[in-house]
């Protein structure tokens, strides 16, 4: 029904594996490599040469490399010069720009935004409308919410660019601001519309703006069960994770 | 000048009515019904597949039904599987999931993200850049202003997935956020920047992180003369209302 | 590589200077004017008809002009009836309605949504993300940071539409709402997540919700030299400003 391999144009300078589709409309540039099994849905555009090219007659891009079992959904554009891991999961119309390093697993929301110059651990996880900025630093299973956004420059505009570095585990909920250069540890929970500004520690419920730690995140009880605590959630949550199946004490165990 | 025939697709399966128009390089996929007079523009994907296409060789759209005079502008995405009543009205790269159903007259601006799995009712009028998670409940004649987000799940990552409630006529101001599973009344005003968490009845004034009423929202005089209330709304503004040319007055007799 | 000619269309009553290079699956309509050396890249609308063409018979495209030297990125949409200088620089995924009027070197980032009727000074920046209501006027040098938000209807909905007016030099930092007929001086730096809801004078930095002065930009000392003060900041910073490479100060008695 949907891929018809109408319009689709693949460069000849493009790697791509078995059992890939491509969309209608989607363009694949030079050097662009494709793993196994992977999806690239409608109007995409993969391998978008960076500024340089522009001006630069001898311009070559750099490589761009998914790896095996993308699904990449329509009108995403990805610049050439980052490298993703395996199970790579994007929504629509998302943007990515050059010097991107990604584990595995990582998904991106809808419309998210990513400057460039930003490193993901594995299974992160960013939902809609997220806006990384440059020169981030974002740990493993660091989830993000719709409409949080990461700066890097302290005093606009200056010749500083240094974006937020986030822990393990870390949650940072809806509409909140991460001032640049801003360190928060893991397992962190920061609440809806927060704008952080200073650094803060491990397993700390941080709010507000500007956010303060009000609490420990294992204080909050589990709307699931009264008697449990919600934090930290790996314990309460397995939907995607690598230990859905059989939770994650027992597979801390296991890779231990 | 528009409407040039390049490079659509329509599916044998589709069923397009009378009058229907649809811009270039636009994808219309199985079972989508599009009402007449209709007009569906550039770069579009209708009847998006849902996730288990990828996954599942027997999958088949469900139906996704469009009322007549439906304009859906470019860039846009509709996943299979929702229903939408007459006079559908979308600005530019709208994304909508499944199972998503409203009423008539609904309007969605640009850059609005549906998650799916929402109702709303008649006359609603989502600006630029609304964000709906699912299992969201709107009201009929709410207008939700750019940069908006309703949330679902109350301790991410939980397994917990429950949207708010909102009541007929209720106005929520720009870059607020609604927390998951919050109620609120008919007529009622949210202001700009505002964090939601708790419920609230009819005719408020709400505002602030975290939210309070501050006072009814008819004691707010109207800026276009200073002896009148602006709220209830309907009364002072009738621009693609069903009491436009009549005054909201004199429609409710009409209605009585 | 990405310019290969594949299904443009170009309406013959469009102007397109030397040197233009236009990307795949791009769509140029009626009476679109671009400047000498510009590019446009791929899945883009240019000349996009206002509303009135889906129900005039006889409507007719006002012009849209571009200067030399434009660059407008992927999936960007800009409707008929603007004007823009030289040297417009443009994100992807950019949304520009009618009647509005920049001066040169305009930069537009990835999803911005101008809403029409805006005039722009030279040398503004848009970042990513930044929603400009109708009826908005921003001066020279004014600097927008992602997801900030104008808006226009003091009591939503109304039949007012009045936006801010913004003076020269004026930063406004990340996810801060400016309300309607706000006016904000020169040199002001607004802070992130702010409200502003009144007016302020020349050289203020403005911060909260509802946003206070809480002192004069000239009072922050500058991250890269602590010695000296950031503000003004076109002492400090010169990427792509009329000074760079001269500097600020020389710059000046070039040009008194």
């Amino acid at each position: 029904m949907k891929f018809n391999n109408r319009n689709v144009f693949i460069s000849k300078k493009a790697t791509i594996g078995e059992n890939v589709r491509i969309g209608d409309n989607t363009v694949i540039l030079d050097n662009v490599e494709i793993g196994d099994n992977s999806i690239i849905c409608n109007d995409c555009v993969i391998g978008e040469p960076l500024n340089q090219y522009y001006f630069d007659s001898n311009y070559e891009n750099p490589k761009l490399i998914f790896g095996s079992n993308s699904l990449i959904r329509s009108h995403s554009i990805f610049y050439a010069g980052s490298s993703f891991g395996n199970n790579l999961s994007c929504g629509h119309r998302v943007t990515v720009r050059e010097c991107v390093s990604a584990g595995n697993n990582l998904t991106l929301g809808t419309l998210s935004d990513i400057q460039g110059y930003v490193s993901f651990g594995d299974y992160c996880r960013l939902h809609s409308n997220v806006h990384i900025g440059q020169k981030s630093t974002i740990g493993n299973y660091v989830f993000i919410y719709p409409y949080v956004v990461f700066t890097n420059d302290p005093h606009p505009p200056s010749n500083i660019c240094q974006g937020p570095t986030i822990g393990d585990f870390t949650q940072i909920a809806v509409h909140s601001v991460i001032l640049p250069m801003v360190e928060i540890g893991q397992n962190c929970l920061v609440g809806a519309n927060s704008t952080v500004n200073k650094n803060f520690g491990d397993n700390l419920v941080i709010v507000g703006s500007p956010a303060k730690s009000i609490c420990l995140t294992s204080e909050i009880k589990s709307k699931e069960d009264e008697n449990k605590a919600h934090y930290p959630w790996m314990y309460n949550f397995e939907r995607g994770m690598p230990w859905e199946g059989i939770g994650y004490a027992e597979w801390l165990k296991l890779n231990n």
